[in-house]
């Protein structure tokens, strides 16, 4: 492989949309990005037949055959035991073998949150590896961290959350300086749960980290915070109330503008206004969330990834090689432990 | 007092638009419905200057001279144990008394639950009164149970949130046979926190609810759920997301039709069919949460509430009387115990 490349391991059999988008996807990263290189991780011949349709720099993109699937509904542990020759099982250990620097995927979350741990593994002094997807605000981006599979975290876990989710945003999203918070359920230190009350004051003797205090669920919207910690139980409901309250709500304003005559001339108009204005909120402009902590990079998109979001997940992981972000968060970890 | 009224024990003093707006809903309330009487409670002189604005039934509003004001920043116990002369104290003592069948409040949220539970009292056999508001949903309304501010709830208190919930469901907004539903990550039994994993089984043997299972977040707008349980902590989350989330998204909408000429043009015709259909998504059409499980009825209005959002409050105690909402609370935990 080239020395100056970052290599994407792909599985390109996850998801509700592969393997097609996933190689359009791919293609159109490798087209857009001199530096990236893909391995389309699957059954090869459904790989080669996607390939075929598009012009691209063939020794960027090479196919690794892998015989398997992971299906969403398998028991994630024993998915990954078993189906040793899957995509997402052969994706990953070209990561732990350092073959490739990132793996993505649009397949079985559970089967990407065990494996990723299982297979590529923590950094050592990692307690817990967060899933960070990042939310559109109404001034930018931020990063919801830990919305993973593994629930009722411990005040520790939430202060290496704050340190790895800092990191990721100066870093890799550029933001100065990270302004971090905690979910809580109102704005005083005394208010929360026994974890929020328990890592607050650890939060705040952090040195390393600027921790702004507690954020009201109601002020993420208006971006009031970078980085928002919070137990992955609460993190995904978050996220998932965003996806579903975004959509109902766009919905309502469809219904609204068909409802007359009136209207539907109306809804003419404001129509390339409009959807410029809301592409700021779509979940596929901003790639897919990391699973921060590992020895290599795991990214994790939308099951219903089309081609677009796969893109910008693949070129993503451009600056996460770059930026030595593993090496970093090592670094963080470590003074701690001083 | 009239034996057919349902008498309400009015804050006058709480909330951001006190008392004015909160008058003007009481006046506006007893003009609507006659059966109701209204107990003003606050300091007379600036109650009587309100009511001096308005024509009504003077014999159904009547004012209740109480000298201290409760700040949203007081430490709800030592204001409820040490402001005894409070508007929001008296008013309470009202209902604990049977003076009055309901208590309405747009004051200090901490303040009313607290009281709710000092100077009202609990049903005997209620582990844990929840604040209970009613969500907007693309085809109705969602109770949402418990959003209150006692968090880490156990088991028993979910199971009896998910009973209280579904008798207000069924009597108070009319839906037949509620669909209750326990918030969780994932829709499988085996899914979820310690917390949750322990209540599913529980609800799940519960014979005299309509248990469906686990909501994801994503599906709470959707309205698959008539009655959403869940942990304080969460719920809080979900509310105030709800309404943060909710005014940023029309916010981008405002931006993105005021951002061209031709989006202008079109935002003037489409603007009453608009406004038609996010009214239902508008938290002042549906009145007050109540505080569920105590012994006469205690609602929370937000803290921003203008005089509709008041009138609602108020007109909804009238079923919460008529249906014998604390009987059937009482009847069914009895059941429960044998």
């Amino acid at each position: 492989m080239g020395k100056d490349y970052t290599i994407i391991a792909l599985d390109a059999m996850g998801g509700d949309n592969a393997p097609a988008e996933i190689i359009k996807g791919a293609v159109k990263a490798v087209n857009l990005k001199e530096d990236i290189k893909v391995l389309a991780v699957g059954i090869s011949e459904a790989i080669n037949k996607e390939l075929a349709k598009y012009e691209y720099d063939t020794s960027r993109i090479e196919v690794v055959h892998a015989s398997e699937i992971i299906e969403t509904e398998e028991s994630p542990v024993k998915a990954i035991r078993t189906k040793k020759d899957s995509s997402l099982v052969v994706a990953m250990n070209l990561v732990k073998t350092h073959m490739a620097d990132a793996f993505v995927s649009a397949g079985s979350s559970g089967a990407i949150l065990v494996g990723g741990q299982l297979l590529v593994g923590r950094i050592k002094g990692v307690e817990r590896p967060p899933l960070a997807p990042l939310i559109p605000t109404a001034n930018g981006l931020s990063l919801l961290i830990d919305c993973g599979a593994n629930v009722d975290a411990r005040p520790s876990h939430l202060v290496q959350f704050a340190k790895m989710g800092s990191i990721y945003m100066e870093y890799i999203v550029g933001v100065k300086n990270p302004r971090v918070a905690i979910v809580n359920i109102g704005a005083e230190e005394e208010k929360g749960n026994a974890l929020v009350k328990e890592t607050f004051p650890l939060l705040k003797n952090c040195t390393d980290i600027n921790f702004i205090g507690s954020i009201e669920a109601r002020d993420i919207p208006s971006g009031n915070a970078d980085v928002i910690v919070c137990e992955a139980f609460v993190g995904n409901v978050i996220l998932k109330l965003y996806e579903g309250l975004g959509a109902t709500l766009l919905g309502k304003v469809k219904e609204g503008l068909m409802s007359s005559l009136r209207s539907k001339l109306g809804a003419l108009l404001i129509k390339p206004a409009l959807k410029e204005t809301l592409k700021t909120f779509q979940a596929d402009e901003y790639g897919g969330a990391p699973l921060l902590g590992l020895n290599g990079l795991v990214v994790k998109t939308h099951g219903s990834s089309k081609a677009k979001e796969v893109t910008n997940s693949i070129i993503q992981c451009i600056s996460f090689r770059e930026q030595k972000i593993n090496e970093k968060i090592k670094e963080k970890l470590l003074i701690e432990d001083k």
